[in-house]
């Protein structure tokens, strides 16, 4: 490798602060490896505690902490719900502040499906009024965009 | 609070598998939040070691080990480049793959400003084309998007 041009690799620094930044914030959040499956669990309606951790495989005591800060956080609601005669357990369901990162999950999936998994995605999106096929882009904010309730998820 | 039906909360699990889902995939490679945060350096054209060092102040190990992980994941390049007189040293931009998770980073951008922000951005979006405001948003396949060099980022 021969060097490039240095003054391309003159002193730069980020130019919005992490405490002002909503990518910085938001990743503060959510990026971990853990809570992102926790949040995956949830986007496919797996809501009980020994279901996250049969799908996911998260070790009891770190489950219940990843799920108390997204309750924190207000991404789930901690329902409580009763079989006949079994003692009252929880249930755990997206909040609307939850179901609204479904943009990000999204396009995090379809870069997910075209780098690591060339292209074939394991889920097809729809919109429910037009029956035609969804994805997520820039467009702009005047253009005819799909709210996450129009749009249906069908697995191939 | 009452108990909700228990019909609400029976056994569900995850529909994909989480080798073959895209988001988990991704997840695996981007979500940790040092990980995410010199993704962020590198949008904002942060290349240099030192420069991403004192931005997020990740320990100098980490950010090694890190910086190597993604060079390995194909998300970031690293060219070397020489001042006069000083030792080669190494630069960190992104790939095309890396370019493209632009819109994951916007889409997640887009929650932070939303809910953790008060709706107040840091950056705002416009078209170089029409000077027009661009948002991330689900759309028809078929409809008008705006590839992301197409898209100006200002600091507002």
């Amino acid at each position: 490798m021969s060097n490039s041009d240095e003054s391309k690799f003159t002193k730069r620094l980020a130019p919005v602060a992490i405490d002002n930044c909503g990518m910085a914030l938001a990743a503060d959040i959510l990026m971990e490896r853990w809570t992102m499956l926790i949040i995956r669990e949830a986007f496919y309606g797996v809501k009980r505690f020994d279901d996250i951790r049969e799908d996911t495989g998260i070790p009891r005591s770190v489950l219940t902490s990843r799920l108390k800060q997204l309750v924190e956080s207000g991404i789930l609601e901690r329902h409580p719900y009763r079989a006949d005669g079994a003692r009252t357990r929880y249930g755990y369901v997206l909040s609307d502040k939850g179901r609204e990162l479904g943009l990000t999950i999204i396009a995090l999936m379809q870069w997910g499906d075209e780098h690591l998994k060339s292209g074939v995605s394991a889920i097809e999106l729809k919109s429910k009024q037009t029956g035609k096929p969804v994805r997520v882009a820039f467009v702009e904010t005047d253009a005819t965009t799909i709210h996450l309730d129009d749009v249906e998820f069908n697995i191939i």
